[in-house]
């Protein structure tokens, strides 16, 4: 008497058909709709099905063909299904009903009320990460951790399951010294001078980062303009080795995969749960070996922090958190109001942080500001630095030209130091009036950036020209628009000439 | 000095492509990664973009293509997209950015626990109708609802807002009969029965039905195999004037279209706060145009209603809403535990309703039992029986013929009386031991029934032959599978083979 259990794997594999469809991070497969498969799975439209090529399998949506775009043994896979599968056109695959999904009603548990126990949270980070969550169950799951705020357990546990499920990297004797930046400002590009001082200082920095998701630029994209960023692990051990620190592109090691997965659903939903930004964060940090952190909180009415209050609370949770993890955090509040630096966009950025640097009269003294900052309170939390003492030596070693030359130094190591692009198109945008500017728009400004072809193509973005506070004249320029191409700048032309109160001026 | 606003719409339209590709629901736009209008408008991947048509529009998901699938100024749109649009093939599109969802506050001030105001809730369900709402919008709201729960006042406006948005229909003076039936009990087809009786006794009862979601069958389909369900409004009140009843399809007439669309998400969370449950129940009874319904509560462990103390809560809820409306409502708990009838599938059910009508002797009791139940409080809620004295009523009106007259009358008023098929290829599933049935999974046995055929192919399904609490000798059929197709058949029995413990035999 055999158990109630999968329906039975009929032998029925197809060929898997690149038709060239990219739908981005989701996994779809293309069946005919009188397939044979179809029919005996009793799949509908829209369903969710598990495909698989040996040992490997995903879990993909179901899209149903009616044309001949599909012979009758063929089915169609999705440029993410294929990569996550790792089969190539024409390899067999199988079809089936998934096992149901068991995690979720620890969801549902959490949905009305109930606290998620650690073995839950882990099963469901799991179930997330190998794909078998789909956006209905993950923007569930993101909403409940928001209406059911998590206590300190549960972000822990969330925390330690964002850690487990992914690779973690280990450096050597402590400290190992790490920064992140809770939400973007455009333009905010420390990291590689942070870096560079730190390392300078002789403390072991290991940057990983990100390229742009939704932004004009990340720091991988900005950094690659200076040098390549594209290293494996031992690669990037080598690069630390010799020099104690590096910024290099993330995305060689899978640090946390759950956080990207999740990301897309909380900024789909504009919701942002307390519990799960400190799991977010955290977890990153502390998957990459991190011992001692400082963690930079832009604050401002369209930052990610909107209040001191708020900056205080998150402050308070990361602290308490991080300590369960034997984790050092300090926490930064600076100025979320408009952007950093001259430039968005990655070469713009780069171009600011090596004027930075080079301490060239015209370097965007709000960047090094910030840099000085956020340095000196890692050369504190490092030991290089006592108490109070951290910005004064930062600043010193970036004066002394000790910055520059550490920073080329990684580059070097990373695999050459590059000059970044300049934008062959650029136009200025002049203000209306005169008067003080007194609010810039950083979402609008960071759309322009993008219409113009950051990060894509290298050398577009914006370069602004006026800060809060400082006085322009009717007619003078507010800011330029650079562009690869024409037909870019006209894109982001276009936009500007609608969206004309980005830059807000005052009566004087 | 323009507002900020849309980005200039581009006069760049392109030709839509059929691509033959059926996304159910959800709405899919495929464009060229080179397309120009990506470009300008700066879209990714699974973007949310504004698909248009002169005055006619849908939000869509993109999916970008690397391949030669589509020309260079062509885009491909789903089948759900051509139809909800309303174009064809090599009509003219734009494509832009959709403005952005404001009601998305309204659903965050929700999950943090603010009510939501009648206003609110109405902009929500309209955006929702509109298909503004992506699955992840959806699903946050209908986690929202079920983390938040809705107190009355809310309960009243979500009604409103779901009735608002749709058609609604008028029926002359009252009582206009109606009766719902929570969650699928498969067989429990009393609709038909119930339906013929109380019109018989001279009541308006003008029942709409929906077809099968994700069950063997659903009203209309069984409905279907006795006359056509197909009518617009006017032939629907045509029969409605000639008889006092009928039985049709509902899809002629839009009541309160957002419910199919929360359903779909609620089905994948298996999520159902009280206060959507109530909304959507009511929405749809008042839209028609009821003024007295009845509903129908099956209570079991695998029903919608796990227990009794939820049914009388439910009950309290549905009754003080259906009052703000103006609604009388009587709710009446039933036995949710097992199928109900002999068969499971539009013709098979349709044989059982006409068995029952007929008076047979092998007709199947529980069936005849419930509907006579059901409408007996129907008589008494029109004022065609005193209190108590309704099933009385409709005993007779059964077992003297009429109501069987009446149903002959309504399908031929519909277009004219069929003979529901009967299916080529049966098979009995033995008891594999002797015993008393002691359970049956409702959810596999519609599962059995599903990859037989039903409900598209009309004769198939499942036709049981023990009910809980008789005994079974080993050997002896507990059901058998109709299928039209020995393919179909094979299906259900491949399911059935691994599958054996759908009907539990207990030692006797």
């Amino acid at each position: 008497m055999t158990t109630a259990g999968e329906p039975p794997t009929t032998a029925s594999t197809l060929r898997a058909k690149h038709l060239g469809i990219d739908t981005h991070q989701e996994a779809v497969i293309f069946m005919r709709q009188d397939c044979h498969v179809c029919r005996s799975e009793g799949f509908a439209a829209h369903a969710r099905v598990r495909v698989a090529n040996g040992h490997q399998w995903i879990i993909a949506t179901l899209f149903q063909v009616t044309s001949d775009l599909l012979g009758h043994s063929e089915a169609g896979l999705s440029d993410s299904a294929f990569r996550r599968l790792g089969v190539r056109n024409g390899d067999r695959i199988s079809v089936s009903h998934p096992k149901p999904v068991e995690s979720l009603s620890s969801v549902r548990g959490k949905v009305y009320g109930t606290r998620l126990e650690e073995g839950p949270i882990r099963q469901i980070i799991e179930d997330i990460v190998s794909g078998r969550y789909s956006d209905i169950h993950l923007s569930s799951f993101v909403t409940a951790c928001s209406a059911r705020s998590l206590d300190y357990d549960e972000m822990i546990a969330l925390t330690r399951a964002m850690i487990d499920v992914g690779d973690q990297l280990e450096w050597g004797s402590a400290p190992i010294l790490d920064k992140h930046c809770v939400g973007g400002l455009p333009g905010n590009r420390t990291t590689p001078i942070v870096v560079a001082i730190v390392a300078a200082a002789g403390l072991t920095i290991p940057k990983t980062s990100s390229r742009a998701i939704t932004s004009p630029a990340g720091t991988a994209d900005a950094m690659e303009t200076l040098a390549p960023v594209d290293l494996d692990l031992s690669q990037m051990r080598k690069v630390v080795e010799a020099e104690g620190g590096c910024v290099v592109w993330g995305g060689a090691v899978r640090l946390s995969p759950a956080d990207d997965i999740l990301i897309r659903i909380e900024r789909a939903l504009d919701l942002d749960s307390e519990g799960q930004l400190v799991a977010s964060v955290l977890s990153k940090k502390i998957a990459a070996g991190a011992t001692h952190t400082i963690l930079d909180l832009p604050v401002g009415p369209t930052a990610k922090v909107r209040s001191e209050e708020a900056a205080a609370r998150l402050e308070e949770d990361l602290t308490a958190v991080a300590h369960a993890f034997g984790l050092e955090v300090t926490a930064l509040q600076t100025d979320g109001t408009q952007p950093v630096g001259r430039g968005i966009g990655p070469a713009l950025e780069a171009r600011d942080v090596m004027a930075v640097l080079r301490n060239d009269p015209g370097a965007p003294q709000d960047l090094a500001d910030r840099a000085v900052t956020l340095s000196g309170a890692l050369l504190e939390l490092g030991g290089s630095a006592r108490n109070g003492e951290g910005p004064g030596l930062a600043r010193k070693i970036l004066q002394d030209g000790r910055a520059e030359a550490k920073l080329e130094k990684i580059c070097e190591a990373q695999g050459g130091l590059r000059t970044p692009p300049v934008a062959k198109e650029r136009y200025p945008i002049l203000s209306g009036s005169t008067g003080i500017v007194g609010e810039i728009d950083n979402r609008r400004i960071a759309r322009i950036a993008k219409l113009a072809g950051a990060p894509d193509a290298k050398a577009a973005g914006v370069e602004r020209h006026k800060w809060i506070g400082e006085m322009v004249e009717k007619g003078e320029p507010l800011f330029t628009i650079h562009a690869e191409t024409p037909g870019e700048l006209a894109y982001a032309l276009d936009y500007a000439a609608v969206n004309d109160s980005i830059f807000t001026v005052g009566k004087p």
